[in-house]
């Protein structure tokens, strides 16, 4: 599928003719749908799609899309959001010193796996300038320590508005980010290394292996102010044994931790994903 | 959700408007949608879809609802089939001597997995009649031999017809059924004790062991001519090793059996599989 | 192998020469060994042994294995065990009012798939008497409350006692075992229907669901005091979505729960669980 | 484990006393054992282990290990091996165009994952050169026709020879190499796209595609003239849907392709893979 589309990600509460209206307002604007997919939770009363469309054909100009939508949603009392599949957005990403997400995230950039730009890598450490210099990409080293840090989320801010950033990942920063912080930009995405809720905070692996568990995992999330409690996107697991040691577990942990993100990034970048409540719905 | 619902699965050629004209319908008997999941296969240019909608306030009375769509679905050249969330089908479930996937059908029958009558047991052993005469089932053995093969499947065609069966389960019954049978009685649903295609027909985990194979798995399809070749529902693996004996590959693979089928049944009752070609699509 | 064999289960400070010594001592009294596997925990330096040998043509006659093998680990100041493999031992079922795990482990131990007696279900339900009857087992209703916990646990250990009970399963006991009892009678296993340590205590489908988890699982572990703390023998998971509500992961792990369960027994009753602080080493 | 340790791979008719005398060798000579595995193919009458122990402090000389071992092996018809954990092996990647493989043995090797010299690349493409300059890798570009063939396979036979070579890697070379070239270099890993035996030869994940299978996977195994046929080290699966079009089968199998190879050239490296038959036995 080279054409582009149009994809409307829509919450609302559920009542008749929902799946009639929005088809129809495709429909009768010329408009070919490719993906439709819904899902109702009925505890919440609420009613969850994603639609998917090719502009090739439709009558309407792109931005005449959303204000014309939007007659249509405002008295279903819908959220919604329009993306464009040919929107590549620009990417921020956020280490400390281990480089196996990083170098991961780059290679499927590269291999076209998602469309996107990575012109920034911030790091509180200094160690992986020299992949950024190898990728081309630049890399700004704010340290950030308990007395620095307001100020440097300012920086950090304002070189998120510089580099005219959509989205940034956390791909094992090991901070945290305040409440403020997440205000001023919410679209953040992050890698945890354990099977959430188990293992919160520092240290998973260590405590892993202390419980004495058999399975490990990694966990990729929206970030909220609810230290490793924010929406998860994706998770998956690995088997681990007696014969484990804790840098065994962190060994295996890795290639887990690179599947999950990036699976995590990819469903995003194709909006793929609906947060309501503290919960996603996936349109796999 | 316990009121009862409509269920239309649809494949027509692809084109712009289907997924409007549809929810029309719908929406336009008073119908309320509270599931409807959408495929295109671009490359074999078809549209395929499974809609849900509550009965209760649906303006067409059951028996008006498939004429009624038909008026749509004609133009389109759609294949389509009308199901009912409370229909109660009846289950024909076939064995040879093993009992493991014949007792885990009636236990989740019984414990309201899936909605279905299993009012008789095929056999062509007579071992299982116990089973049978313990849940009150009808048992019927008929051996079949290569010379009395085709009188024989007279028999069980009569059979499935005396007690008005819907769907036959192949719950490790060890005999190949013939074309002709399979022309009149086409709902079959089979397991398959590996990961299809490898090891198709006899003894498939003495095969795995032989070959040293490091994951097994089960395979659930619709039944053929083609043996072992039928559209693929349900599939699961487990990881075995250097330690397991064929015995512990027979074990190991009896737990993935019963597993995969049942999820093979229920999707079938719950309406959820639409073949085309010798594929499915699976709405899960 | 159906001849019966001996097997020894052995925790030492680590050091040289432990292999060959307790090899030494099984070869010198003719024993041949067709399973040796160790384990070494640098951290504790602690090392952890399951070794397993015919009796046929073994010199020593079983009850002086047991002596003769103390001169041995003594001077290494060794725990250990010792196990024949023709040794059945006898099975207590504790359930409250589910049944798949109770119908499961039963259905094992009538396949053969372990070698166990199961002469009792003990219950804090009276609603499952009718699965005992079928399988012509001992079903004792003992309701617990607040108040009379500490008299009914008496009878419970009683009837332990009464039955020569090696092993309490609980197979979805919804009670919580007291200190004084596991003291009295600590070979407990027990299935939590969560991916422990998540989720520990009461509705564990219903915490999943709320935290929108992508995956489920289910933990089998040996009891202690610590409430879904003991030291964990067996782990799985399954894979949920949006589209399944509490009953359906209520449903999915039931699934996991079966197998989950069944595994720690079967790995339990060959002796190759070895138990050292928190933690299990599984011989596989 | 820092002290470099050794490593003793036996097969040999199964007879009693086999561990007592292997663990008596070590443990006369000083040495501490610190991981002993051992399994019995009864069906075969074989003996098989893995055992390592530390050098420090062990009374012989690495040089004379074999020949004192050697006494012992003799009289027991044992094939063996010895192995000191300290050894650099050299690895010629072999490519085609794909170079997701290639990429992550790198960063492997890098991260210290597994211990070895990757000095060569040699491909029938000279693609991807650029990576070779990247990590200071010789590249060596061998186009291989029909015609040509056994003349190329002198030239890189000469190549593994020149770079002293132990073992290559075949990271996605879409060559099949000679029955001649394997006999004068045996030592090679393949990575297949497929769970073998499933989808044997070329385009696996177009014939998966076809075949409408719910799980894909990729195997890991010592290549032999048999082709797609040589003993299996390793497997893995992911899942798929009918929303996943060949191009997803193939960005899904990527991953899959890169953890089982990787996991393959690990456990050969550490010595854990004893071939015998066409079977290995993984001391995992």
């Amino acid at each position: 599928m080279v054409s582009p589309t149009a994809i409307l990600l829509i919450s609302c509460p559920d009542q008749k003719g929902l799946v009639a209206k929005i088809a129809n307002f495709i429909y009768a604007n010329g408009g070919h749908i490719i993906h439709a997919d819904q899902h109702t939770d009925f505890a919440a009363g609420l009613f969850l799609t994603r639609i998917e469309w090719q502009l090739d054909g439709f009558y309407l100009p792109r931005d005449l899309i959303a204000p014309a939508f939007n007659a249509i949603a405002q008295p279903l009392q819908a959220k919604w959001e329009l993306h464009f599949s040919d929107t590549v957005r620009r990417i921020a990403i956020w280490i400390s010193r281990q480089d196996h997400c990083l170098l991961d995230l780059i290679w499927r950039q590269r291999a076209k796996e998602f469309a996107a730009e990575i012109p920034v890598i911030i790091s509180n450490h200094p160690d992986l300038q020299v992949v950024a210099d190898q990728f081309d990409i630049d890399y700004c080293h704010i340290s950030v320590t308990k007395e620095n840090k307001q100020e440097q989320e300012a920086k950090q801010l304002e070189l998120l508005e510089q580099y005219k950033i959509d989205l940034v990942v956390l791909a094992k920063y090991m901070q945290v980010l305040s409440e403020e912080f997440l205000t001023k930009f919410p679209q953040v995405i992050n890698i945890h290394h354990s099977f959430l809720p188990a293992f919160i905070g520092a240290n998973p692996y260590h405590k892993a292996f202390e419980r004495g568990v058999k399975i490990i995992g990694a966990t990729s999330h929206y970030v909220t102010a609810n230290l490793d409690g924010g929406p998860i996107i994706e998770q998956d697991v690995v088997r681990v044994s007696h014969r484990d040691e804790v840098e065994d577990l962190v060994r295996k942990g890795k290639d887990l931790e690179r599947i999950v993100l990036a699976r995590a990034v990819r469903l995003h970048l194709q909006n793929r994903v609906l947060v309501y409540g503290n919960r996603t719905v996936v349109f796999g």
